[in-house]
């Protein structure tokens, strides 16, 4: 097959066959067609996007470019999350312990945070011992034991995604519908979950800025699971502001056990039981209120806490850091960020807050930085709460105080103050099903 | 400056910087930018465009990418001529010599042959001793001495035009009208000539197949030479059938040089008066119709052919296979292509006769290829000529017998029998200036 006329066919404006799209994923995976060839296709599919059928393909070719998570030695049925990331998303770590102690599997691989978002398998190391990066025998073993793991992602999961995610990053071909939807899904699906609950975060700390776009995305991403024969649905939930108060590793990690105790902050309380009852009820326990109920009584009852300390045990950390998490070391230094002016907090530029926590230690720039897994912020305001001059609005934790002064003015930057009370955004914008 | 910024600023249609199109001539020039994100902006070029601006800094940029010829030294008005390339085009070899005895100096460099069409300096290079690779020094020299000089480009000619033709090659960015006028026109920016006549072919034989296209690149490549300061004017002419009888290294020398003897076929007789005359218009020598007369006359007093073994020999040549094309080698075998039926020849691919041409070894399919220079094929009945079954209508040339049959077989399909006289095309179809 001659790729040249590949690019010349999608440049034209006409559909790829099967054939011709596999081509491209596994050329990609393969390093078989020079990167110039691969980014005149993707800017070519830029301009003339990719139709249902393509996009299901390319995503199918691109999960079966590498290693398939094989997940037929887990018994029942297994459930999966995504989110599309956002700044303080510690659902997994909360979702994945109640849907287990629901009865339902949980299988999942977790990416790193790259950006000013964080990755669950990143929140996870901070507890000491925990090790995420299982072979898939372990892997299987530890599901079957305890309903619930959480691995790292496999260097040879979806290497076509991989390849054209890199390039599509350095020649501006990323904002595609089809090609960000087919690059989750790729992963997704080599994941080899039945159920699969998918996160569409929405607004100013994610990659979706609006609920139009954040729609789209979900509908595509809901299209190609349903093409593929999986259960799906997607939660729209809002961004604008960061999820929860705390954020950066092992803040994250104390704050979902908290949730997981009964006495986490509403929002990512509420976020949680949702995206749980979801995939409880793609999962068949029954309609959506009842799996909410089923969730909240796993919350109450303790099980889900110590379903997430036999995951931590059996994946080698240590469970009395999630008994007792007082145990996390804490930063070497904090800096109270003080209110200067009365007023109500009225927006917060969520991404330039996932930024200030990167800042401190708490993420990465580039996929080679290293992390400080107590460094982060602790948020005392968020929006719509009324503040006096001199309240603490928000407290950082780092491991080196010259980073301060910057990441305080960043911080101050990234909140908005107004005399009247903002309007409340809904948790939950939205669900595609 | 942000190579991967340039590109979604021109993928999202905005137009770019003076600066920008600068740092991406130089980039590939030399190379300091990944060809994956040239391939890329070239793609969104493609979709989105370049305006007339644009047009004129790529093609100065890439002009000025690598060595520009200084023609200071050359005394007098310098000419120059471009072909956008056709099959049986030696009309330099007419026009140049034409001109030079007209008092109009002819500093020109010249390009190989690639494809289906022949190249000025593989021709010239059939003739035992012409050299073409020329130091600046001696090119202007023998400019000085005789009024005319052809050499080959030098390797430093236009680096980011080589880079950025070679990587549209491979990735069906090619048919871009600014890309394509921006190409040539660099290279004629940077051969240093006052006065420049394009001839852009247009037909069956040519990259321009009809009219339309031609026109669309005429302008485009005038609008930047006037743009760059020059004087300019483009020839739209025929390329349905071959220009002249022969094509072939060798074989078209000998053509030539008929033709300066006031013995060629009357078409190309008459496209190299019309182009030796608009050269002759723009450099001040009168009215068109003067100048024309004006070149006839320098056929008729023999004074042209006599600069064209001038130039021969000034470049290392033996003149007296000027004077008398018979001493050039035949080839080996020759095949008589007969007429299976009687009738008129109502059209003729040209493109594919280019195409049998190369097959019969008389030139390239990739650039490494090594040219038979008396290798190609003698016309002897073209389009509008009736035939009688049993006439020869053409004579291949080859120095491999094993050859022939392929080659009749696929000159037989690029011609076009009819039992009635099909409409005469004009040589020349329109004028850009």
């Amino acid at each position: 097959m001659d790729f040249k006329s590949i690019i010349q066919k999608k440049r034209d404006g006409f559909a790829l066959t099967k054939e011709e799209i596999e081509f491209f994923a596994f050329s990609a995976a393969n390093e078989t067609v020079p990167d110039y060839q691969l980014s005149a296709l993707l800017m070519a599919i830029f301009f003339n996007s990719l139709n249902e059928e393509e996009t299901l393909w390319l995503t199918d070719a691109m999960a079966r470019s590498g290693d398939m998570a094989d997940l037929t030695g887990i018994d029942g049925i297994k459930g999966d999350k995504h989110s599309t990331g956002g700044v303080g998303d510690k659902t997994t770590l909360v979702v994945a312990p109640v849907v287990a102690a629901c009865g339902v599997k949980m299988a999942k691989m977790s990416g790193r945070g790259l950006g000013h978002t964080g990755g669950t398998v990143d929140k996870l190391e901070s507890i000491p011992g925990f090790r995420t990066s299982l072979e898939t025998d372990e892997f299987i073993d530890i599901v079957n034991s305890c309903g619930l793991c959480v691995a790292g992602q496999s260097g040879r999961l979806c290497p076509a995604d991989k390849k054209l995610y890199a390039l599509r990053d350095v020649t501006a071909t990323v904002d595609n519908m089809p090609l960000i939807a087919s690059s989750i899904m790729s992963k997704k699906l080599a994941g080899g979950a039945d159920c699969i609950v998918l996160d569409v975060k929405c607004g100013s700390g994610a990659f979706m800025k609006n609920q139009e776009s954040a729609k789209a995305l979900a509908e595509k991403m809901v299209e190609i699971g349903r093409g593929a024969g999986k259960k799906i649905a997607a939660l729209i939930t809002d961004m604008d502001t960061p999820l929860g108060k705390n954020i950066g590793n092992s803040l994250e990690v104390a704050e979902a056990v908290e949730t997981l105790r009964g006495n986490g902050p509403d929002d990512l309380t509420e976020i949680c039981l949702l995206l749980a009852a979801k995939i409880l009820q793609l999962a068949g326990a029954g309609d959506f209120e009842e799996c909410k109920a089923l969730a909240k009584s796993k919350i109450a009852d303790g099980s889900a806490l110590k379903k997430l300390a036999e995951m931590v045990k059996l994946q080698g950390g240590d469970e009395n850091y999630i008994l007792n998490t007082e145990l996390f070391p804490k930063a070497k230094f904090f800096r109270n960020v003080v209110a200067e002016e009365s007023g109500y907090i009225a927006a917060m530029n969520t991404e330039g807050i996932g930024s200030v926590c990167v800042a401190l230690g708490a993420g990465r720039q580039k996929e080679e930085d290293a992390i400080d897994p107590s460094a982060g912020i602790v948020i005392e305001k968020k929006t719509g709460d009324y503040v006096e001059k001199g309240d603490v609005i928000a407290i950082l934790y780092c491991s080196d105080e010259a980073l301060f002064d910057a990441a305080e003015k960043q911080y101050r930057k990234a909140v908005t103050f107004s005399s009247s009370k903002p309007n409340g955004i809904p948790l939950l914008l939205d669900v595609v099903e």
